[in-house]
């Protein structure tokens, strides 16, 4: 009998939140390496809000998941087989293989992973693709300068405590906006963060600037975009001249549907951005983290042993089960994790 | 008797377009220059959009002109009383001399000319701030690649057309946008843009867009911002990947009021622009000139030379009169001007 896998495929386009109709697990054989491909058992997937947008066929930077198809996620797992010279049974690998429980890639769609060096699930998470998206983004659109203050949203998740943790280092006052107290306090507490301001206890926008102005008695040099939303209007009139705004994401809006509803948003007018990017001559860039992997080597030789060390820190929260990959999802989109969101798969 | 000057005062802050009542001329003693100043008379002087958000009490970039106060503006003139060893009577000088027949400054805030080197009033635009405007936003975040497309709007005025012939210039295809099919062909056939369009001649954003596309047909890597309102809703769904817009000013919304007013802005949702400079990973930079003069000397070592050589062109429009200031300042908010707006003082 021929060996069989698992995977989550993307059974229908959400309208808004996801809901299980969205998705299909099916039960299929497991398919044999070709030349120089690998197959992997997937341990532990990521589930990272990005994967939102694959979901629906919007024109956006990356193409979407085809109806039908595998849902995308980074996963760590052991090679079982191999025809490539690079990898053999039982190395350590990275790939995008997606919700499912084994993969099969290119070697050159792998990366090695030595499980000496750590537990492998950093891969997934502070040293990889969001704690390099939070390095990347930091360093070269927030260029930081000891003294000023960042403000950074989902300050307990993988790019949010990455870039407090390196804004601290670099000598910066850092608030952090987080979703509920106990959040609040891990950003202070775990990550060293200054201060951190629980969203959910503001009604709106105004009272939450309110109390942000409050923690940044300075203004806002850099604000490291991931929400918008509310935070961002709060923030935006706090910017300082020649702020910095990098954008990775934008998770408030989602699953907004059409953009730009939700009562809050109504202050985000397009002028009224502009005219605050104008007059604080504010530099914004957005960007896509997979545009700059040229960069990952000088992240994982600057960050690598700073996580080694436990200068940086890092939270993960693991759920059980490839079936319960969608349940974990929604409870991430609406900040229900506690740090990296992975999902353990054997 | 002692002799006088005139010159125009803030009556009061205008509501939407500045009319009449907004201004006062006023005739008042000439001052004496004190230890270090200079007495200059004014030939000319320059008029431009950023002038009207000095008008505003609103919070900006620059202190607002107060309730009687003389109004802004940069002025070419002659010196005809100097306190300081730098100017004697009888040299040219460039300062902020005022809506004025005459003006008094330290001589640290004046620059001298040398009217050998061309017409005074290229001080004013082309090798003023209009003209250096253009030239920084461009080479500091526009970035230009030969082969690439940029897109200008108020083509034929100071800014517009500094920025379309330095593009051209490197390489790029360059496509303005002007109010008329006169100042549409005077952008082709004096300033050497590729196409420009007619912005009067569509009723909307989308119908602009689609004749856009079309003049740009490898989409848009460079929108050098000077207007905002329909251009930038018609522009900002073509912008390509990694698509640079430099911010100088958004004409469009100056005598809005409230900023976000009017139908064709309905569109341009925080959220929508937010989305696209995520998704396109746009850099989007608020600048304004007076932060940069330490390039200066740069701008007219390399710009100089091209216009004297006549590689780049440049139109002026002058008025007459002091007292004529208020009527083409209205005018120039609406476009009634044909390159470099002027008002010839003596």
């Amino acid at each position: 009998m021929t060996e069989q896998m698992q995977r989550i495929v993307l059974a229908s386009r959400p309208d808004g939140e996801p809901t299980d109709d969205n998705f299909r697990l099916e039960t299929v054989d497991l398919p044999q390496p070709g030349e120089g491909e690998v197959l992997v058992k997937s341990h532990y997937m990521s589930l990272d809000p990005y994967m939102r947008g694959r979901m629906d066929d919007a024109k956006s930077y990356a193409a979407p998941v085809p109806i039908g198809g595998t849902m995308e996620a980074g996963a760590v797992g052991e090679v079982i087989a191999s025809n490539s010279p690079h990898f053999k049974p039982g190395d350590f690998a990275f790939g995008m293989l997606g919700w499912a429980s084994h993969g099969c890639l290119p070697a050159k769609e792998l990366r090695k992973l030595d499980p000496a060096q750590g537990p492998i699930t950093a891969a997934l998470g502070v040293l990889g693709m969001p704690g390099f998206t939070g390095w990347h983004g930091l360093t070269a659109y927030g260029r930081p300068e000891a003294g000023e203050t960042l403000v950074v949203a989902a300050a307990t998740g993988p790019v949010g405590s990455m870039v407090g943790q390196l804004a601290k280092l670099a000598g910066l006052r850092v608030v952090g906006i987080a979703g509920g107290a106990d959040k609040c306090k891990l950003a202070t507490e775990t990550f060293g963060f200054d201060a951190c301001l629980d969203h959910r206890a503001y009604a709106d926008a105004k009272s939450l600037r309110k109390d942000l102005a409050e923690a940044c008695p300075k203004g806002i040099d850099i604000y490291f975009e991931n929400v918008g939303g509310k935070v961002l209007e709060a923030v935006l009139p706090l910017m300082n001249p020649h702020g910095r705004i990098p954008i990775c994401g934008m998770i408030a809006w989602y699953n907004a549907g059409g953009l730009g509803a939700g009562a809050s948003d109504v202050a985000l007018t397009g002028p009224n951005i502009w005219r605050n990017i104008l007059v604080k001559f504010l530099s914004v860039n957005g960007f896509i983290i997979s545009n700059h992997f040229d960069r990952y080597p000088e992240f994982l030789k600057e960050v690598a042993p700073k996580v080694a060390s436990g200068e940086i820190r890092f939270l993960e929260d693991i759920a059980t089960g490839l079936e319960n990959a969608p349940e974990a999802f929604r409870s991430l989109l609406k900040g229900g994790n506690t740090g990296k969101q992975i999902v353990k798969l054997i």
